[in-house]
């Protein structure tokens, strides 16, 4: 590790172990209250995809599925292409720690080409970041301090009180902290940025854990860097909440308001 | 196959071929413009997680990465439990045809247990199904005589001139032809249903593909089972469209308001 390094390059460095393995490492700088943060894990397994030498194209579609809690230590990264068009891929990866598999993912990557476009969802009319304070607060958990975030709307219950709210919306200006320039696995940790949707209706800590993420990128690599370490807004919902699972949709824009992914999860919540 | 089965069970039937392995053959009921209709290639790839014998559970998530198109022929199913916890247990399935990946998908299977619920995303007043006209016309390609559609809101252009719209919403009651208790599979074909919203929005047959699908089921068996073969309340609506790929969110209902889905895919386009 390079003392001058993101901690979050450091924390999605593989070393390449023979065709389609590497070896990683958890980072106690994106450390969650058990385990890592979701979204380094997320942007870990993609890392694999995007390292792969026979990769083609970029980042399309992206799922991963939370199949077991990873545990704080090494672990390897799995990445096949399972098939290879004249201008898509389609890639099957797994996360492994010893003999088990701890998370499973595929990915489309795609050379893309210049069409008609539009950005049917608008990004909401929201005072710029300078104008939005951050938190004063550390984070209780370490990784939330790897991220700036400045609530527009829905920020954390203001008290643990049970207090029901009808919507789960949260709105927020967000970027790496310290700032880094965009790029598909940053991108894809910032879409798990959210915290629980549940507990923005309830106001009380249920314990939760992602179960499956897609992230579905609207932008190429040169989008991303003309984005650079600027600020996102992202903006999150649910659709509903039933038996021990509930949704989350959400959507990221750069301050010029282009639509760079949307996003869904589903979480288990325990009660 | 049985004269008196549905054409929805003949399309997804599978044939168990040694461990984690079955033959399908896709079906003329089903073919769409080009191979068949992505929805029961996605019922397909899932019946091979239901058909396995160490199921644990019911689907809570699934994505289903369409790699190839499919040829009219028959295919390979492969699916195997990467990972079996507790009560939570994780999938990846493969359709093959000769020694070519056609689809890969990832499904998350999970005992659910009751909790607090409820439905975030209510579903939209719209008229009663019998208040809604269906279609005169056959469809132009056979999968879409397969189901029963009425448009409440969005439905085909009018004519194919090119006249832009901003709104890329469909809202529709939609239910198989002839009708049949529901389940997850047929869920999972439903949720494909929406015609391209670039067509919603261009009026214009863009050449299009579904690359990759996900649904998120929030309701159990039991809760499908009560729905029977009642109407299902679609919703869909793209956030962006942007060199060659654009998004879709689905939201399916049934006729007593539950959620019992929501779901989310990434279509090519080609101009």
């Amino acid at each position: 590790m390079n003392e001058n390094q993101h901690p979050f390059d450091a924390a999605i460095a593989l070393r390449p172990e023979g065709e389609g393995a590497w070896h990683g490492h958890t980072s106690p700088a994106y450390a969650n209250m058990i385990g890592p943060f979701g979204g380094i894990t997320a942007a870990q397994a993609l890392n694999a995809v995007l390292q792969h030498p026979q990769r083609l194209g970029e980042p399309v579609a992206y799922t991963v599925n939370f199949a077991a809690p990873v545990a704080d230590g090494p672990f390897l990264a799995l990445a096949r292409p399972a098939r290879t068009n004249r201008s898509t891929q389609h890639w099957i990866a797994e996360l492994r720690q010893g003999d088990q598999t701890v998370a499973t993912a595929t990915a489309v990557t795609a050379v893309r080409r210049d069409t008609w476009g539009a950005t049917e969802l608008a990004m909401p009319a929201v005072p710029p970041p300078p104008a939005v304070p951050r938190p004063l607060a550390r984070g209780k958990v370490e990784w939330i301090n790897r991220y700036e975030m400045r609530f527009v709307e829905g920020a954390y219950p203001p008290a643990w009180d049970g207090t029901h709210s009808e919507d789960s919306r949260t709105c927020l200006w967000l970027r790496d902290e310290p700032p880094r320039p965009l790029d598909f696995a940053s991108l894809t940790a910032l879409a798990d940025v959210f915290f629980p949707r549940i507990w923005r209706r309830r106001a009380t800590r249920t314990p939760i854990g992602t179960v499956s993420m897609t992230v579905y990128f609207h932008a190429g690599g040169a989008q991303l860097a003309r984005t650079g370490s600027g600020h996102l807004l992202g903006q999150a919902h649910a659709h509903g909440f039933r038996d021990g699972y509930f949704d989350q949709t959400a959507q990221l824009w750069n301050e010029a308001g282009d639509l760079l992914a949307t996003s869904h999860q589903i979480v288990y919540y325990k009660e």
